[in-house]
């Protein structure tokens, strides 16, 4: 493997959009890094080139078969003007976990580091300095042979791309209303849920469609095999505060298991409030509910970071969370990890990674 | 929606490959029709260009949430060097019903069919005239905007390439071995595995690239709750014949809606011999083969259109189908759906549809 990475920087510049109009993943930066592979060389010629179009021949067994990896992560400007990525190192460890699952040959992680490392230090004027906003960081590999039959390619891209965000809360950190999912499944035990890989956010599409049509911002995945057991919510895993206790479902292999998620476990054992990982039902949540006990409950995930939920509607019923607002640990957490991501708060867990020349 | 075909013919012909070489999905014709989506024009510019590498944004959609769907059919030479289609119109309907799941705008099916009998003809000496070789028709449509927000894209290409393909029994239809997967799940129900889409087939590869290992020509599926039930072998559907009766997994909404499946069903009913399609349990497969029942067994798709099965592995312990050769009823089958494809025999359903100026 070759790994100095080879740089061509683009002649002219994009305009960059104005701060208030981020949006998400529109708007991408100058510069991205790709790298191949052949049988022969495994990954070679790391490369950083000007943000362009990749041409595949229609055959390549990506359009027809899938067989794709991504990870998403952020870059952050601190208020000193440094830039930190968080936790990148279990990203690329994903990475190569879905990797396996998909038949795709493994990157090596250092490297894969190092090209972001260049990319954005390349790219660093993109990265947005106000309240709330970042870069988002789009790894993926994609399978480019051109061959129909049903196998692993044997040539594949790796590629990089940047992509300013807005502030996830515009108008402050806000609950949002979940619809339970009866009809549709995301994955199954044995699938392919516990990868990051583009079958699953295919599956999830029309169930989203039918949610958002209903005026609901996600849904709740439930298990595919009992159809009882809560796995996400929309491509986040989920926590709620139940009498007093909170839980989350267990890595059960048919959910991702999200950074975000790590990261609030670790928290609060240092903080030394228990948390279960367990199968978690949606009749549990209908009694706590009941009760008056469904005090509180939050997805998470990179984009995001927190996203609280006030409302949960399953079966002509409406679960009210708390008092519909966001609750006391949800917005602990919220700030902790957020304030870690940008520097404001000492990082006693060696979260953050410095990006510098 | 614009009807008319534009045409622009390549200006250097390939060197076709020699017509015992031809294998499958490997060697691609002069031509590809291409027609784009966007919201405010539908489907449009319908048109045949020479074959090419297509230009996608590294952020189009289809490389990261796999919003994709695809369908595989044949184009057969007559010895009377006419020019046939089998059931293509079902092939069109079953694309619009994965359309449909996967949140992808429906394509007209007339417009389609048309567009493929323009871009045969235009191909037309790509198609073989070798015993047992034919045309390889692959329609696909992707997602192209360039937009990470995780719902479905507003812009598409829907693609049709052709290619060669090299007789599937090179020397004589013959029985494989099949690995019955314990680990793997292929779909679950609520889930695409009735559609299809990439993601399907992405899940697939680690079992497919397992059981190769062990020396077994493919998988055989069982579905995602019960652990029991037969559903697919590889990508094609499963006929058995048990105790002297024929049975198929019924249309359960996690497997596939096979043209040759459902031609089966048809011949058969005309033959007068019942078949049942309805759930069948591995368990089923194990007692028929200690009681000396199990009698034959085949799976069914474009590809091969009949692929007999000579053992099951399961557990540990080979199933031996018949005497491990091809069965009475498999062959017969397998005859009259080629004879019929060919136009060797009589169609009395009207499933050919020839290809003509």
């Amino acid at each position: 493997m070759e790994d100095r990475i080879e740089i061509s920087l683009s002649t002219c510049k994009k305009l960059k959009p104005e701060p208030d109009r981020l949006g998400f993943g529109k708007a991408f930066t100058d510069h991205m890094f790709i790298m191949d592979y052949a049988p022969e060389t495994g990954w070679h010629r790391p490369r950083i080139i000007p943000y362009q179009p990749i041409q595949l021949d229609p055959a390549a067994k990506v359009f027809h078969y899938g067989q794709t990896v991504f990870e998403g992560m952020k870059a952050y400007r601190t208020r000193e003007d440094r830039i930190l990525l968080f936790r990148p190192g279990k990203h690329f460890q994903r990475l190569n976990r879905s990797n396996e699952r998909l038949c795709i040959p493994p990157v090596r992680e250092e490297l894969a580091l190092e090209a972001l490392k260049q990319l954005l230090l390349i790219d660093r004027d993109w990265i947005p300095a106000e309240e709330g906003t970042s870069l988002y960081i789009r790894p993926f590999i994609i399978a480019t042979e051109p061959l129909l039959g049903v196998a692993p390619s044997n040539h594949y891209q790796f590629i990089i791309i940047l992509s300013q965000v807005g502030a996830y809360y515009a108008e402050g950190i806000r609950p949002v209303k979940i619809m339970v999912e009866a009809d549709y499944v995301r994955a199954v035990n044995g699938g392919v849920g516990s990868a990051k890989t583009a079958g699953n956010y295919a599956a999830g599409l029309k169930a989203q469609e039918t949610a958002s049509g209903l005026g609901y911002a996600q849904v709740l995945w439930l298990d595919g095999v009992q159809r009882r057991n809560i796995e996400e919510v929309g491509s986040m895993n989920v926590f709620f505060k139940l009498n007093g206790k909170l839980v989350t479902p267990y890595l059960s292999g048919s959910i991702l298991d999200g950074t975000i998620r790590d990261s609030i476990l670790h928290l609060l054992k240092h903080w030394e409030i228990p948390v279960e990982e367990r199968i978690v039902t949606i009749d549990e949540l209908v009694v706590a509910f009941r009760h008056g006990g469904f005090e509180e409950a939050f997805g998470t995930g990179t984009a995001a970071v927190i996203s609280p939920i006030g409302e949960l509607y399953w079966q002509g019923e409406r679960l009210l969370i708390g008092k519909g607002d966001t609750g006391e640990l949800t917005r602990r957490l919220y700030d902790t990890l957020t304030g870690i991501q940008y520097g404001r708060l000492a990082d006693p867990f060696g979260w953050t990674v410095e990006v510098a020349e």
